[in-house]
């Protein structure tokens, strides 16, 4: 396997970090827009591990924006998988890139939605992974994988649902994943300080944008964004968080596979970040499209959301200021021999323990877990298939079987819980 | 009088509109960064008033963070008064420039104050107009007038405090500027939405810097932001607003040339502007500083402050969308013949009436109406003087006279008003 990698921002990196303890690839190409952030990974890996295991990583520069540069790179360094860790924008010259070249694919977010025109608040308009899974014909004509939405969540939340509906219950009401953390930034004062501990692009655009919702009888619909609020209570001293709809890939690729009456996506985004969305949104600042601002060489275009993004500490650089635990998780109400049954099955990766063992802030760590092992299972044939496929369409036990198993004993070592009843 | 304005923005393209309809000046010259502004605005007035009218303006294309150019164009269009109408953060260059230009000079705003660096919420650090009154001797020695702080407010709040001291009271407890409104802006739907009346880049500058407030035993001292909250009750239907303490060229003049116990400024700023300049804080989104930023051209840098601003709608643009009226005033609390006395000296601006007789929003409108009756009483010689001052430094009664004097009489049209007692 060789695998070529694009993007080296925080889950980028740390999914290089996390590959460079693993033997089942021959070589991994960490390709960047920026060079440099290519070449600070695997200087770090060489730092930590030594040159013999440096000497399967190489560094490049990438424009993800360019389906034939994807093609190009892939092919000039003989790649079999192409992994997507940039932003989602980038996905359909990433996922056209890697079919071009001949490759597999996976990423951890999908090709983006558009609102419905005239009710996006009810109607959903073009749905995330919609062009994706519109080349699943051509896909499977090539006998090429494409492997989407493999990060934590969409990732593992996919093979939990999966591993739910074959193993823990017979009819499924619900499938909703519940993301929440207790994580805390400060600065060298020791104040708080906001400081979001993922691609704040990203959650703009999960946030804002109508959330979908999938129910057996209505099929997939929209709500105003924050919708649904609710307070749900995260093991390992978490607590309550309150959780509202959101966009997500989950509710999309979920009912593909499995069977539910409802699919939901409920992010512990909390009452001061919902606030500062919302400023953002009201002021335009979450814009894509570029708009025209002075600079000391003359007017320039930029993108408001990208100047929010760079305002803001890069989520890759605040983990030795954060503290605290995050946790996903697959919450799951249903059936098993005629008795009602309600599972959270969760994985809680602790900053204290991502930052000393992979230099790595905890977020970004837990997102490039996924697919390092899922990568692991196509290398080894555990998991194969073609055409454009979510995490649920393959079996969940291998893969968290493999992840939970001690390192010591070849495994990731990553154990993961199962709380009965409400919580 | 031959008038170099620099800046065709809301507050200049207002001012040269106001100016079209007054004899007193032989020419004035229109000078923008962007030269089709200047050109739009002198386009204007000649839709409006004619060739005969319109022949005594000139468009012309300036950089007024260059003080050789504002010199450069003051010369060649034998500038007698260059009238500062950009952002304080180019004070200090046009200031400059008029001098080096032998012009008499007139601003709106002065130049900037940096925080004190260790103790910024209780001591002022270098003040607000403190770069302008140190060239004061040299202004002196030139025998040529900087008259600062000349628009609403300072400017108008400054002519009723002289005023006030004057004539209404024997002594003065507080000179309090006191600024509110109700103006509603609504988009295509009818929705109300966020939309500045004026500068977003002055107006962060103003509340997020420490307020700075004057007492007789302490001198200058400065407070948190949005300190000392309290509910003003404001004249003509407008109400009561929400008022917090925001650092003001006021707080620097009056106690230079009026003897009272106490100076303040506070701005009805309302809850929901407080939140959205708060969150802007938090998220870094007010620094001046320019950030890297990607754009479709490359990295690109520019000034978070300056995307915010490009982002909102531009408060010049607003007048036909925008209903209500706003407030500017003084408030003054003392005594006169022995007895305590409270009086609210102000000004009224209504949107529906300036968009109609000038096709301007109403806050820009009354920012500009100010300087325009001093350069008026500088050319008829009601006013004289050198070196920099202050409007208290002048007297008030041919200012408000000539302001509340009918159009037909050869006045402003504006009448002000007064009222005794608490709101």
């Amino acid at each position: 396997m060789r695998i070529l990698l694009i993007g080296a921002g925080g889950v980028g990196d740390a999914l290089a970090k996390i590959a460079a303890r693993r033997d089942f690839f021959d070589h991994l190409v960490v390709a960047d827009y920026d060079l440099t952030r290519a070449q600070r990974t695997v200087a770090a890996i060489a730092d930590r591990h030594g040159d013999t295991v440096a000497a399967r990583f190489t560094a490049a520069r990438i424009d993800a924006s360019d389906a034939d540069a994807v093609a190009a790179l892939a092919r000039e360094h003989r790649a079999t998988h192409v992994m997507n860790a940039v932003e989602p924008a980038f996905v359909p010259t990433v996922f056209a890139g890697a079919l071009a070249a001949g490759a597999d694919y996976l990423d951890m977010a999908m090709s983006l939605s558009t609102p419905h025109p005239t009710d996006p608040h009810t109607q959903t308009g073009v749905m995330l992974g919609e062009q994706q899974f519109a080349a699943h014909d051509e896909w499977v004509t090539a006998g090429r994988l494409a492997l989407v939405g493999m990060g934590v969540e969409p990732g593992l939340s996919d093979v939990f649902a999966r591993y739910a509906c074959d193993e823990l219950f017979d009819t499924v009401d619900e499938l909703g994943t519940r993301d929440g953390a207790n994580l805390v930034v400060r600065d060298e004062n020791g104040d708080e300080m906001f400081a979001p501990s993922f691609s704040i692009w990203t959650t703009i655009e999960e946030c804002l944008n109508p959330p979908v919702v999938w129910e057996r009888d209505r099929g997939w619909f929209t709500t105003p964004p924050f919708s649904e609020p609710e307070t749900f209570v995260f093991p390992e001293g978490i607590g309550p968080v309150e959780c509202v709809n959101v966009e997500h890939e989950e509710v999309l690729l979920m009912p593909r596979w499995l069977d539910a009456r409802r699919v939901t996506f409920k992010y512990g985004l909390g009452a001061e970040f919902i606030g500062v969305l919302q400023t953002l949104h009201t002021l335009g600042l979450d814009a894509t499209e570029p708009i025209r601002v002075r600079s000391a060489d003359g007017p320039v275009s930029v993108s408001p959301r990208d100047v929010v993004a760079a305002a803001l500490p890069d989520p890759a650089t605040i983990g030795p200021v954060m503290t605290g635990k995050t946790c996903a998780g697959m919450w799951v109400t249903g059936t098993k021999d005629g008795a009602a049954r309600e599972v959270y099955l969760y994985h809680v990766s602790d900053n204290e323990w991502t930052m000393r063992e992979y230099g790595t802030q905890c977020v970004v760590w837990q997102t490039a877990l996924g697919p390092v092992i899922a990568l692991e299972l196509l290398a080894t044939g555990a998991w194969s298939g073609v055409g454009v496929l979510g995490p649920e369409a393959f079996e969940a036990s291998p893969f968290l079987e493999l992840m939970a198993r001690p390192e010591s004993e070849g495994g990731y070592g990553q154990p993961w819980g199962m709380r009965e009843g409400p919580g």
